[in-house]
């Protein structure tokens, strides 16, 4: 018999189809055919082929736009928002709409043609999170935008493109994201209900339970959601409270580069070099003009989640709310807990 | 510049990004290697192959499970939820779940090995509404049920999979499918305000600004959503004021059959017969209980969300809930209204 399980952050329901459940490794293995790879504008030697950088991780030695950097960040060549101008907000009739105000950069993860994270090394990784937290620091500062939405589209079947090299996207928004807001709700009702952080409990428990544990070293656990929505899903979680990612200290941002790379490569051999989506769910900006002001620091818990893209149903979950996932995550778990890396 | 829009219903924003943008033809035409076409189960004369049908349009002179009918109803194969049993919720920590108590019925639209629902004719659709409109108010008499979920996946990416036979697919739920649960809260938010259906109101802004009206005949009005997520994201709506498809008399129904024809022909042709879903959103069951008795007939308004699947990103939208549509919605409409059919 299927269950349907409800989110305890956000209230969704899903529906966990036993019935027509698959083994974790049928899920592996569905290699594609790919179209032909594009010349690469993001490694060293090539700085001319992207726009000016606007953070890099490179030797004082070195100059911008020039070779010798471990780490860059560019504007998106294509970007979904525009960085120029004064937001304006204005009504037509019922509907409410404001110009495309926000930025949109590359994060280029390394000088080298190295297509996924997980062949990244966990110092690297670290980098990685340091430059996600400084272009948040910076992005902050900027008035017209409430949030940054950190994400990684990896793989052809994900969104992410010609170009096989490894990199985030950030997004600064001038709204906070649907997403976001309901779970900045949730965990403030189960706040306000229990004084106590739906995240830190959720850890407890996964703790406690360990079915859907995949690994809980140093100050993060990694599982997979109780109501997860895809096969494989995995969250991933700082065992310690905090709201923001930006607290995170240098002994954290290499833990937290140990985890990533772990569960990264487990999904990468376990199934076969998936295409995955993260993305970082962290505090918005100016959180008291949010209306969370009072204890957001105790509600709200940051983390990231992990999406494999290995199932194909997606009209009907876009259209209703509503998500069937056909593998068991106490399953996918225990397969991931099997992989060696 | 893009820009952001907020769909006046739920609240979310999406980004129209303009500097994206393509033509609208340049969205057809990505015809895909399809894996080969399995045995139909579903035609004429092979009714031994699917379970024994629910329900079935056919003359009396017929037998049920033989052949002479023009569309049955089976139960799915593979349900997500299982018919059988009594509903339990239970907690389990902080978890909530319950089993997955449900019903999942197939609808074979037509007896002929016919793919798309937009060769069918007029009155074939009407009575694919009709079937709709009976199996709801059946359903609606077991208690253990919430909602019926009426969905269509056309086309191998749609996740149609490998029989190419016309038909939809029902669910039953014992819960509240969450777009639907935003959709009710939010036009009832609006309803307080105003004392008008958000519905009507739209429907009467976009009759008056007709860039985004793609067809309006008899009783009905076909849209691009003010605030679309997906290209050629297309609303079918009454435009006389009703919260529940089981209201629509015969005339009216015949009326739907036509514009869906109209609309499902504009897109095959314009976009060179694309994947799509659609799911029908209407009142839930026993509205009393739902906390929205006091004045549901006035403030919800059913309707028809058709989405075609040609656009990639997926994770994202997924992990944020902020969807980028690469086309303005005015384009889409506009493409479209110039598709002769």
């Amino acid at each position: 018999m299927p269950e349907l399980r409800k989110d305890p952050i956000i209230g969704r329901w899903v529906i966990i189809a036993t019935e027509r459940a698959k083994r974790p490794d049928q899920f592996a293995g569905q290699v594609q055919q790919l179209p032909a790879e594009k010349p690469c504008p993001f490694c060293e030697g090539r700085e001319s082929q992207t726009p000016p950088e606007i953070y890099a991780i490179r030797p004082k030695a070195t100059a911008p736009n020039g070779p010798g950097w471990e780490l860059r960040v560019v504007p998106s060549i294509a970007p979904f928002l525009g960085v120029e101008g004064e937001l304006w907000r204005k009504g037509k009739g019922l509907y409410d709409l404001m110009n495309g105000i926000g930025a949109h950069e590359i994060i280029i993860e390394t000088n080298q043609h190295i297509y996924d994270m997980a062949d990244l090394s966990e110092e690297q990784i670290s980098k990685v999170i340091t430059c996600y937290i400084d272009r948040i620091v910076d992005l902050e500062r900027d008035k017209r935008f409430k949030y940054v939405l950190i994400f990684k589209n990896h793989g052809w079947i994900a969104g992410g493109g010609r170009v096989r090299h490894s990199r985030s996207q950030l997004i600064a928004t001038p709204v906070n994201p649907k997403r976001v807001k309901e779970e900045l709700v949730g965990a403030r009702q189960y706040y306000d209900y229990h004084e106590r952080c739906v995240f830190c409990d959720l850890i407890k428990q996964e703790i406690d339970l360990k079915d859907r544990v995949i690994l809980d070293i140093d100050g993060f656990i990694a599982i997979t959601p109780f109501a997860a929505r895809f096969p494989f899903e995995v969250w991933i979680l700082p065992k310690k409270h905090c709201a923001d990612i930006t607290c995170l200290n240098m002994p954290a941002r290499l833990e937290l580069g140990r985890i990533m790379k772990k569960v990264l490569a487990k999904l990468k051999k376990g199934l076969n070099d998936p295409s995955y989506n993260y993305v970082i769910h962290t505090a918005p900006f100016r959180r008291e003009k949010a209306g969370y002001w009072k204890s957001i620091d105790d509600d709200y818990h940051w983390h990231i989640e992990i999406m494999p893209s290995l199932t194909r149903v997606a009209g009907f979950e876009w259209g209703t709310g509503f998500y069937i996932c056909p593998l068991p995550p106490e399953d996918a778990a225990k397969f991931l807990r099997g992989v060696e890396v």
